[in-house]
């Protein structure tokens, strides 16, 4: 009787230590962590904007927006990153068949990450030739990466994964995010001799990222 | 088997190049398109409050807020063309049977325009005389407009909607969103002989969109 | 056959002209216009936190905090008054049986009106001693509630309430926002004598209002 | 009859006063409830990033980016506490079998100061070294942990908890809140003689609160 008490009020702690639940047994709660992390992207995505701003009563318009260009394409840029790591979390929490709270720990660790975005992107707009921006903005970035990566092998390890989609996650998503990290991580020292090779080094991995996982995978 | 095993990782990736899944398939990854969009158009509409300001400690404070009526504008016509793109939203994404990983890119696309409208609305609010405030704009709506125009004409090509609903959204939705673009993108000339008259004919487009479309779809 | 048609092109359309759905019958279309409504009143009342703010840097933040005294009772004021809102919300859309187009686009007027508190109680914050900032806030308030008061009374002659719920709204909610319509314009004209006590009638329209309404309802 | 009939009104009155509803009775209306609490919640946390900002047009960089290690201190502790909190009001919520217009009063009261971290943290970022600026903070999380605290006792005293999660609910939230409530009360004296080490006493409750929460239980 004395041992049932404890396991009877960890029934209802979504987050107690150790014991994961399945998404159908809890299915509000695990509906409240996607509603809340698609929030948190959903404001971050937004508060993008509170990048780009034009003080009113300027003589020359034309000019004050030609100067905000750094701004509009930190916007671009960032507006694509988090899209597309909102893509991924979404694939990510879609094969997801149980979860615990060290996952919602970690899920937290990862959207401080994401938050911080705007700021790290603002700085970004402002100062897109110097290399402390860009040394800012690729360390925001590996950090995302970093922690979602934290998560993919957290829920591998644990069993969370439904059978096949833990297939996946190990064979696809985890190695580009180890790219991502890579790349974004080399790109530092680079920005030492020039900001803006390092910024080309970013838009790269967007475009063939997933190729190169899939040639290191193949060759592994 | 070894045919087998890649649409099986696939099965748990709702945003695989390619395959598209019934919405009742995949219901809690179709609700979270949705209700991350309508997170993007309830905050991105709740910013446009943002460019209301009045500083503190002003000596006259009724001549700041008639000082402000252009914003007071700029927030009203933006507050009604954002609702009514979200209407046009919520009735394109009721009227979807299916959805792919294409169809999400392009919405992502499109709503990196939506969370735009808050910056350009700002400037026309302080800048609604100028040329380059109205062209900053009608170049925004243009975009929101044909992002959206791509998700009617993908998913009607791709089979992704309803079987009647596909008939709707093709005879109805899509002219209605091709002579808003129209409209929009004759503004910008007509803008660099008077914005006003420019702003006039958005508001035009408003009040009889729907009869220009309509009278369009006969003539055809 | 041709009458057939358009009919089947509405099925689709949640806000076709004219004719209104059942909440059971558009489920998803039902939840997306509450939970867009929820977001808009949760962005809404966590902006007015932005009415406080005390630049870095300063001598005496004791000073600081306590000229910010009017700027924490507009935000107490303001999250107390959305909070009672979105409260009435919740219990209308609860009623609600069906709806239709014209709900969705009184609704989103509703929520312009709301959008724009954080502005208007910001102002008041900064100039509550002030004749212009109240009747600013009034004006807000009346058009938030008499825009409320449209939706009750749309709903009811349209047929769009549960039966027991309609006779509820009418008896209780309708009378109890035509109370606060008053009582904010009646505090207007008196703004102009003191712009204090036009506040303190505010407080009592808050605290008594429910009673006020009884009674009315009472002697009718 | 006539009794019959106020009791009618009141079925579709989620918040009527003193009669509770089940959660599955009211499904919606309860997840309207959680949906709102967890749209503050994601708001309140990305806002924080609003402490982040770097003027543009700075000659070094470096340099501001240094002066701002105590916004980021802030942001890192701001980011856990409502993290944690929005872990512990998730629990709270799973283990709620009815509710209460009371319940929801207590819960828009406890939000209030929820969206109240932003501003405190953003003081508390740009004077992490003032007596005045550790005050607010304490203040703000004893009213955040103390609002908390009277939704437990009231939806205990009030039976809304399911059984098992009563008992969970009582002899580990509970607790844990009060020595929450506690260290930060002891740390205002604390902070007139160094604000650092009440800033300490802060981390120290965030690392063995749970520890020392459970030796109280235990002696007790």
């Amino acid at each position: 009787m004395a041992t049932e008490e404890p396991s009877q009020g960890r029934r209802f702690d979504p987050v107690a230590g150790g014991r994961s639940r399945h998404r159908d047994e809890a299915e509000i709660e695990f509906n409240r962590i996607v509603a809340f992390s698609d929030g948190v992207f959903a404001i971050a995505i937004t508060l993008l904007v509170l990048g780009l701003t034009i003080p009113a009563g300027e003589a020359d318009l034309s000019r004050e927006l030609l100067n905000d260009r750094g701004d509009f394409l930190a916007y671009a840029v960032s507006f694509a990153v988090l899209g597309r790591y909102w893509l991924a979390h979404h694939r990510f929490f879609s094969a997801l068949e149980r979860f615990d709270g060290r996952l919602m720990g970690l899920n937290l660790f990862y959207l401080a990450w994401i938050a911080l975005v705007p700021f790290t992107a603002g700085v970004l707009g402002d100062y897109g030739d110097r290399t402390e921006a860009v040394v800012l903005y690729a360390i925001n970035m590996i950090l995302v990466s970093g922690s979602f990566y934290l998560q993919l092998v957290y829920s591998d390890r644990a069993g969370l994964l439904r059978a096949e989609a833990d297939d996946y996650e190990r064979r696809q998503n985890a190695p580009i995010t180890l790219v991502v990290v890579g790349m974004f991580a080399a790109s530092i020292p680079v920005s030492f001799v020039s900001p803006l090779v390092a910024e080309l080094m970013w838009v790269m991995t967007f475009l063939i990222g997933r190729q190169v996982a899939r040639r290191i995978r193949t060759a592994a």
